[in-house]
């Protein structure tokens, strides 16, 4: 078995205490902490070793009247080594945490034989590609992790406005058999000896699930063969969709914002976010279609109705409309098969996207609730049919009425931590250019 | 626009109560509930429909002396119709939840051209492969949607288990390079111009994550492609990861009893299960390897040291051994190559899978943290030690000391709801033979 002759092995060892739980410990008190080495100062007969764990730094301080080993095996660490150390912690406002630690062991857990091209502090780090390059070491930054750390609470905090809502946690299947809309792209995958496909949404399947659950949500993976690069696109991202019965549109946008305010705000107490435009006390703004070509007219960036709304008429929106703001009312041509037209001007359908700064954060509206009406718009879309057999089934057997909304997750991200390029917020982003690490 | 003249538009209506909260209206106060016709019932002069909502049923009653149009729309119900009710509520004791409701007024919401092939209440139902071809309507049964809000609330508190002691929630991507384990077989997929695969596990993603994070767990789906048809397997499923640093197997084993016992105690509190081998007030019981194998021979089932203990070996153990238990210390040889050897003993590794009756629920273990020595076992096991050259390179950076495990989290609801096959508990289930719906 390959081993280092510097390291050492775990043995008994434990973590007793994180970093930012020594400065509560009884004087006196031996602790065990572990990290990695975030920095080492030797000033003459003082040598300061900086060590980062998950909640923090502590300082980890050695004069040159210790142990001789102890010295020699101090003088052995790097930056980006892990190490474990015991010793009694005390209060020495100076040092990060308030706290320092005069070690009495000392275990070398880990060293770089490589060392990063930047400190686990620095400002100054090597270009997107190379940082994706090395992921899990660029991961390793306290600057990236919060990042990570928002995330999680933002998912926690989601889900439990869903779930108390009366919303159930879903999971569709992420291999389907054809396609749920056209339009973007799909993944072609060799299913045993069938041809299937990765799922870009989970539409079909979170519409058949109300007509049981009435209320579902589902927060997991879609995949889209996207060959654009663009900094808010990628092939591979983690969609947050809701379906409900009995209501409509407005319901559900009503629903979205709602999630987005308690959720973002359930945020903001725990972390210190950047300026964002999410951070609203107020109500989300509500536009129509219509109205916002009219805006986009006197800005002389004229759009055809029925026209797409792409990202650089989004650009001069963002200059005149308060975010987020709903755009409503979508020509029924722009949207997919499944969105129900207005009854009495069905080239409007009952639809609306949401906006913040330019960036399209989710996209929902009243679902089609007829077979045969269906069929025809699926028709109408150059869709088959009978590739969606099985779905169409469900509502021979009824389906409520119902409606739903789909909300890109690291979109939000982007948006809450004011990150520019979508990769920034996804631990491992998948493009066209990047299948690794 | 195609639309069916009986049924009417949702309208301004929306649900006011739903049947669980019936009870508690005060007296004379109009409600609106929305459900699916579980039964209908006519007793000469009166009408009796049995409405099921997301909290439970409630009975609709009319009398012929009520309003003609009002009457006749009741004529025109049928069981699986979805309807809307507006009405005041009575004390009922006879009905179910306690309550009735004589209705002012009705909405047809959506019926049904073609009858399912059993009630939404029915003991008797169609096989397994025919539910499976109309799983939608299938999961109008309350006796199935049991099994998916055990599913949630299970989730829900493994979450909150895992959140509430540090572990950071992430997510890996599920299109990746290269193969992470030998063994099992991976599904292909053509990414844009490359090959890329189907993640059958996030291992190598979360044993880098923990250099970054220390603590990380994932819930997410995992593919495998499963040649052999059996009950306990598919080949889409959802896994429950965790990985931790400065950690051993040993560790990670009391993590996860930790995880069950609290998530599981927490469902109990909300749901009644069947009775179940996880329903354990004791610790899970241990056993290494070569004990079991020594239980197995004197059974009459004699396995060579370094034989997988299979499914027909399991079946043997349970009568012999109380669930849950661990078997441990798993010969080097069938394990996985980021499993760490014993250092004494490398032929035996530092390892556990967790089994509950004959059923295996999750494997775990103490990982590899040397580069060369991960290089060593790659090889050894067949595996070309290039392809996993970012994984390999995150070593070079230094690992912390780490283990870790993975749960499946289908076959742990199997166990939950006692239910003999996999398929019962997942929405829309994939297998060799089903990629649909």
């Amino acid at each position: 078995m390959p081993s280092d002759s510097l390291v050492d092995s775990l043995g008994t060892w434990r973590r007793s205490h994180y970093s930012g739980d020594l400065v509560s410990v009884p004087p006196g008190q031996e602790v065990t902490v572990f990290g990695i080495i975030a920095s080492i100062r030797n000033q003459g007969r003082i040598t300061f070793v900086i060590l980062l764990d998950s909640q923090g730094l502590v300082q980890i301080t050695i004069g040159n009247d210790a142990d001789e080993a102890l010295q020699k095996r101090f003088g052995e660490l790097k930056e980006f080594s892990y190490i474990g150390v015991r010793g009694i912690p005390k209060k020495f406002p100076k040092a990060p945490g308030g706290v320092e630690i005069v070690p009495s062991q000392i275990k070398l857990l880990a060293r770089p034989k490589t060392t990063p091209p930047f400190g686990l502090f620095s400002k100054q780090v090597p270009n997107l590609e190379t940082r994706m390059d090395m992921r899990s070491i660029d991961l390793r930054r306290p600057a990236v992790q919060e990042i990570f750390r928002i995330r999680h609470d933002l998912l926690n905090n989601m889900r439990a406005y869903l779930s108390g809502n009366g919303y159930l946690e879903v999971t569709s299947p992420k291999i389907i058999s054809s396609a749920t809309e056209g339009g973007a792209a799909l993944f072609p995958i060799l299913y045993f000896d069938k041809e299937g496909f990765l799922a870009q949404s989970p539409q079909v399947y979170k519409e058949q699930l109300v007509g049981a659950f009435e209320k579902v949500y589902e927060i997991g993976p879609i995949f889209r063969a996207e060959e654009s690069r663009t900094m808010r696109h990628l092939a591979e991202t983690t969609s947050v969709d809701l379906e409900e019965a009995f209501v409509t549109f407005e319901d559900v946008m009503s629903t979205l914002e709602s999630l987005l305010v308690s959720a973002v705000s359930a945020v903001q107490k725990k972390h210190t976010l950047p300026k964002n435009k999410l951070s609203t006390d107020g109500r989300f703004t509500k536009i129509t279609y219509s109205d916002a070509l009219n805006v986009l007219d006197k800005d002389g960036a004229h759009l055809d109705w029925g026209d797409d709304i792409a990202f650089t008429s989004l650009k001069v929106l963002e200059t005149r409309i308060k975010s987020p703001y709903f755009i409503t009312h979508w020509p029924t041509s722009t949207k997919a098969f499944y969105i129900k037209p207005l009854e009495d001007k069905p080239e409007m359908s009952e639809s609306f996207d949401l906006i913040c700064g330019s960036l399209e954060l989710a996209s929902g509206g009243t679902r089609i609730d007829s077979r045969e009406f269906l069929e025809q718009r699926l028709s109408e879309k150059g869709l088959n049919p009978r590739a969606f057999e099985y779905h169409l089934k469900s509502f021979d057997y009824a389906m409520p009425p119902h409606a739903g909304f789909g909300l890109g997750l690291d979109r939000l991200m982007m948006t809450l931590t004011g990150q520019e390029n979508i990769r920034e917020v996804v631990l491992f982003p998948r493009d066209q250019g990047r299948l690794a690490p």
